[in-house]
Parts: structure tokens; C-alpha cells; sequence
């Protein structure tokens, strides 16, 4: 059973955080910016040292192929993202790539064939921190956005994706979704767990069964500002007292769903926000996620309701509107099982678990059979300088999916 | 039964809203400002051409006196300020020192002369916008605060009281607290309420028994900020959610303390405040009033309890503070009849009420018989350019203020 090589993996991932690395230890590449360019670069040419194929899609999706021993097989391919968050850490989305990496660098070293082609991908802008929307180059890859909306994307400063891809040299010739003997027959990407379940149960590998699927919302409740001295109790239109009934719904609402019913209230702002004025309006948002669009729309139903009664209550409005939605995924259940396998031949400790995050593999998942692989990171943190995660984790983690992508193309020799 | 000049009244008011007047109908006169000296100035002339004696003391409160028949008699005062919020109103203050006014003319039209002593005051600084703490010339008349260190406070450029005064030409010689023949034999301060009830039951007068303590806190929750999709309901910390079910907890505090309990939550900050991001931390003020030091004392170990059980429940932590106070204040009960007495007098219907907001008639009230007369004010808006005031409310308001003084001062002829 071919293992990959730990200490290699580690290395790559050491030498790819030097390029934007922050003095607090993280890194600082967003999207198609000189500092994403060199790490670009760098593992363009790595790709071509392993000696992959390089082709560039028209929104700057990067792929590297292996060849397999039959000319007709789709590729079993994998990847994640090499941009990161303005003050993000080492391992989100480098780590996918950089274990994809580390599994055709593993192949060559062993002479291994496959009968299907490997391919190894990073995807464009996955963070949207500088270009909205997130997932920008799998969303293209996968017909979610045209390329055209895509390139047409601007930062603060109003540079466009286009233009930006055209300076850093990666807006490539390929169209996007176009892959050669067609479309993946199996997609993996290996990817952190940026949460806490696997470190809190003791298990090192994640089985990923599916996506939540998330729905965003702007509240707006609006009451009367008033003094808090000289109004009484039974006269208020307090927003601030109708908005924490709300919040705490939503939490009603998510625990009702469990386990995979999610709802937060991360945003709040209050108006006018001073000590001694009873609050007039409360801007709030409410990010529910689940396993089930049925569950989404429960949780909708259940929000819409509730809010209506708790404004009435308060003797306020409220005003709700969605501004933004993901589909839930259930991932392909032969990869899924392929995951499985491999932890299993690995006698890797693992579990079923569910993303709660986006990923370019939920985009993919819509197109083609796919699975996810997740290790564990320290106390949970991701999207943060601090971000950690173990070699031995990393390590396990890109052995599990060698061997997955191993099963779905084929072993020759 | 002599009445006051309705038109008068009004009349005084509008041309006292000139100084300092606001493109929407409001005003905004600083204490110690060019606008206050102007006012002030404006004020004085009025008091000298009612036959007033002027005396200014050493933190700018300004006394007018009408002498009385007994020449050991102590007087018997009203008064109120004539500084305003930055966006204020016509009627905040003025209306109690325009009121006083007009109670001396009323009398000098009429010939009546009194046993004791008519003064009418206006005092230094009542709102506390340019200069804190709030009610700054009624403190230092009273002792809650030194002379030097209301003197020595400064506004965000650096300029103290003491310089300003001085450049004003209103840091007079008398020290504060001194009054000829003695301390006030009563006080009364007319003033618009503040507030929705009088209007809401439909009374034009508000007899007011005392003023609401007030006890004012900073809290602060820290929870553990994380992303909001890959943490599970069960391993969060989320100080927005403590700090809702707090801010729920407030209100039932409050409830349970009805009719003179009140609870407020005026003020939250949430850290990061990001949608997806559970928030690691909120700050917010809790503000908490009651007639009687026992009900603020409950509310308060009402409010630990809770608040402690409530951060357990969501695996946080609370610290909070108290970092303001007022005393409740129970208005003389003679002062409290006076009032009461002059409007069926004058066939005004009234009712009592309590004052939810501070007033310098509150810190009159710890050392001389006190009472104040309320009367309506639209939507019970104040602090505000759209603050307005009915004149025959305001009519009825002096009216009452006349007749309660002359009750306690003695009309001779």
C-alpha cells in the first residue's frame, strides 16, 4: 500500500506560506495580486517538475494532468484554492493542492499507473475577499457564473478580475469547464476542517457526506427611539428588546433542526445606539445552514413566523429579505465510500461529518462525482493567522486520498 | 384667581428659540457657548425689566429676586436652564425659566405682593452635552459637586468651565449654594415632560411625586468567535446570543418592578461583527431606574444572577459594572399638594406621575422642599429640533406653577 511522503508534504506546504507570509505567522494572498501570481508561479512550476501537463482556463483555473493508460478514461482529479484571506492562515485551500501534489509526486516515485488520468487543479478567488462573489472559478468551471460576469468583477480600487487575470498572465486559453476526454469522473479535494468536531471527538480523518446548504438574510426591525427615562414599560417600540427575542429564536429555530440545522446572528447594529435612548431600529443579519433544502425552508417558515409575532409583540415591523443562497450538496456515495475505504485500509480513526463551509467541491459536486476529505485544525480556528493543523493529520489525510483516487482511476501497476 | 399672560409666555419663548436657532425649527445652544451668553444675556435683561435683583454666582447658576413683605422670610423659587442638547428643542428647560418669568410679570401686572421672597433661577449646564457631568449648576448649588472641580471640567478642545465662565462674563461672586435669607422655602420647576403619558391619557398637568434612581452599567460578554458554519450549536460560545437572552432579562427585570421599574439596553457593540462569524464578544450598557433605592437594589441583584446564569447557559463569561448613579428622589409631600391644589383650582385635569429623567429640580430636592409641574409634549419627543409643545398647555403649566407659589410664598395683597 504506497504511502505518500510526510516530511515532503510538510515542506511544499512551508515553502508555498513563505509567498505573503504575514509577520504573525499567517499568510496574506488574495486573489490574482502579485503575491498570488508568484505562488502561482511556483506551483505551476512544481506541477511541471512532476511532470504534469499545465493548462490554463480562460478564468484562471490552473490544472495539472497525469497521464492514465487509457486514452479514452474522464480524470480522477482533485485541488483547492492557493488564495487566501486578507490576515489567513497556511493550510485552507493549500492544503488540498498541495496534497494533490504530494499524491502524483508519491505515484511517480513508485511508478505507479492509473488507467484513468490524475489531475491536480486550484481553483480562482475561492476566498472572495477581494472579488465577490466566493468560489469565482468553480462557480465558472461549473456554469454557476458565466465567464463573462466573472471577469467583469471589480475590487475597491475597480480593477477587474479580467484585467487583473490578463496582468499576472493566468487568463488562459481553455474554456471554462472544458476538460480534456471530458468532464472529472470523480472529484476529491482534502481540505481542513475549519471547525472543531474532529479535534473534540479524537478522530483525524473526516468522511464528508454532503454540504449544508445556506441562506442569508438582512432583518431590519424598526420601533420609535425614545428616552429610557420617561417612557414607560407598556408604551415602548424598543427594536433592540424585538431583536433579541429574534436572536434567540433563531437559535430555537437551528436547535430544532438538529444535528445539522445551523442559525447565527453574526451582524448587529444599533440605531442610535446611546445608553440612555430606548434603540429605534436594529440592522441584524440571520445565516441559517442545512443538510436539507426541506430543512432550509422549515427554518425559513419557522424565522418568518416567529419574527412577525415577536415585532407584534415589541409593538414594532419588521422587514426581512434573502440575500444570498447555496444549495445543499450530497456528495457522490461511491466517492464518498472511496474516502471511507481508504481511512479504513489506512486503519485511520475517522467519522462521518457534513461541511458547513463552501468549498469549490460543492460546486463541483454539482457536475461530478465527488468527495471530501477533512483533517483537523487546532481548537477549530481557520481564516486567522493562528490557523494550525499537525503533519501526522496532514499526512494521514493525503494518504486517504491517494488511495480514494487510486480506486476511482484504476491501478495498472 | 390671577392667570398668567398665555401669549406672553409664548411670545418669550419663541424669541429666547431665536438664539441659537436651527434650520429645522430647533435649537442648539451649548453651555458657555456664544449662543449661551447670548441667551443669557437675553435673560438677564428680561429679569432686570421685571424689577428683578440679579446675582450671579461662582459657577454661572443665575438667581432673580422678587423681594417679599417679611424681610426674614426665606424665598420661594422656581427655575429650570436655558442650555440645550446640540439638536434640541424650544422647550427643554426654557419652558421652566420662561414660566418663572412670566409668574413675575403675572404678579407685577397684578400688584400682588408676598409674604416671602419670588426668585427665579436659571442653572448652569443641565444637559451635559459639551460639558459632563449633566446637571452641573444645580450639583455645585446643592453639594453634590465642589465648585473647583465643576470648574475644572473640559470640553474635547480643552476648555474648561472656570475659563469659559470667566470669558462669558458669568462667573459671578456669589459662592454657590448661598442664598439671601436662607435656603429656598420651596422649589418648583415647570418643565414639558419628556415623555408619552400625559399626552396619551389625555391630562394637561403632571403632578410629579419624585424622580426615578437611576443606576447605569457597562457590560461585557466574551464568548469565543468562530465560523458559523462548520461549528455545531453545542460547541459554541456566543456572546450575541447570551447578551439577547440578557437583553430579555432586562425587560422582565423591569416588568416585575411595574409601574416605576424601567430597563433599557440603549447600546450593544459586537465583535467582529461579520454575518458569518459567531461574535466573540458584545459590549452594551444596561440602564436601570426605580422610585426607591429597594427596587434598584433588587433589579440589580436580579440582573447578576441572571446575567451569570444566562453566560453559563452559552458557555461564556459576563463582567459588568456600574458606572452611573442618580438617587431616587421623593418630592415634598406641601410642595408635591401645592401643585396638586393649583390645578383643580384652575380646573385643569392631572394626574401624578413620577419624573423617569434627571432634572436640576432633583438635586434641589435633597436640601429644600421640592415639586415639579409636567406638561405635555408632542409624541412625548424631546432632545430633539422637532421637540413641540401645545400653548395652552404650556399656559396651564405656568398657571399652576403661579398659583403653587403663591400657596407657599403667601399672597399678602
Amino acid at each position: 500500500m504506497p504511502r505518500i511522503d510526510a516530511a515532503r508534504l510538510w515542506q511544499s506546504l512551508m515553502d508555498l506560506a513563505q509567498v505573503g507570509a504575514t509577520p504573525k505567522g499567517g499568510v496574506c494572498r488574495l486573489a490574482l495580486t502579485d503575491q498570488d501570481r508568484q505562488a502561482r508561479d511556483l506551483v505551476t512550476r512544481w506541477f511541471h517538475e512532476a511532470g504534469l501537463s499545465v493548462r490554463v482556463d480562460e478564468v484562471g483555473n490552473v490544472f495539472g494532468r497525469r497521464a492514465g493508460t487509457d486514452p479514452q478514461a474522464a480524470a480522477v482529479a482533485t485541488g483547492s484554492h492557493i488564495d487566501t484571506q486578507p490576515s489567513g492562515g497556511k493550510f485552507d485551500g493549500n492544503y488540498g493542492v498541495m496534497a494533490g501534489l504530494e499524491v502524483v509526486r508519491t505515484l511517480n516515485d513508485r511508478g505507479i499507473r492509473t488507467r484513468a488520468p490524475i489531475e491536480v487543479a486550484f481553483w480562482m478567488n475561492e476566498e472572495g475577499s477581494r472579488f465577490t462573489p466566493v468560489m469565482m472559478g468553480s462557480g465558472a468551471f461549473t456554469g454557476v457564473f458565466t465567464p463573462d460576469f466573472v471577469r467583469a468583477q471589480r475590487d475597491i480600487d475597480g480593477l477587474s478580475v479580467g484585467d487583473e487575470l490578463a496582468r499576472i498572465g493566468y487568463r488562459g486559453p481553455v474554456p471554462a469547464g472544458e476538460v480534456p476526454g471530458g468532464m472529472f469522473a470523480a472529484y476529491f479535494e482534502a481540505h481542513i476542517e475549519q471547525g472543531p468536531i474532529l479535534e473534540a471527538v479524537g478522530r483525524p480523518i473526516g468522511v464528508v457526506a454532503g454540504a449544508l446548504g445556506q441562506q442569508w438574510y438582512d432583518v431590519v426591525v424598526t420601533g420609535q427611539d425614545a428616552h429610557a427615562g420617561p417612557t414607560p414599560m407598556a408604551l415602548r417600540h424598543d427594536a433592540l428588546l424585538a431583536t433579541a427575542r429574534m436572536i434567540d429564536r433563531v437559535n430555537r429555530i437551528a436547535l430544532d433542526e438538529a444535528p445539522h440545522g445551523r442559525g447565527t446572528v453574526g451582524f448587529a447594529q444599533v440605531i442610535p445606539n446611546s445608553r440612555n435612548v430606548i434603540p429605534g431600529e436594529v440592522r441584524f443579519s440571520v445565516d441559517f445552514r442545512h443538510l436539507s433544502q426541506d430543512g432550509l425552508d422549515r427554518m425559513d417558515a419557522a424565522m418568518r413566523e416567529g419574527f412577525a409575532a415577536l415585532a407584534r409583540d415589541c409593538q414594532c415591523e419588521v422587514v426581512l429579505q434573502q440575500v444570498c443562497k447555496f444549495e445543499p450538496a450530497q456528495f457522490d456515495a461511491d466517492c464518498v465510500a472511496s474516502v471511507r475505504h481508504a481511512a479504513e485500509a489506512l486503519g485511520l480513526p475517522h467519522m462521518d461529518v457534513v461541511s458547513g463551509a463552501g468549498h469549490d467541491a460543492v460546486y463541483v459536486s454539482a457536475i461530478a462525482p465527488t468527495g471530501m476529505i477533512f483533517v483537523p485544525c487546532k481548537d477549530g480556528i481557520s481564516h486567522n493567522e493562528i490557523e494550525d493543523a499537525q503533519p501526522e493529520h496532514l499526512a494521514g489525510g493525503a494518504d486517504v486520498l491517494l488511495l480514494a483516487m487510486l480506486e476511482r482511476a484504476g491501478r495498472v501497476a
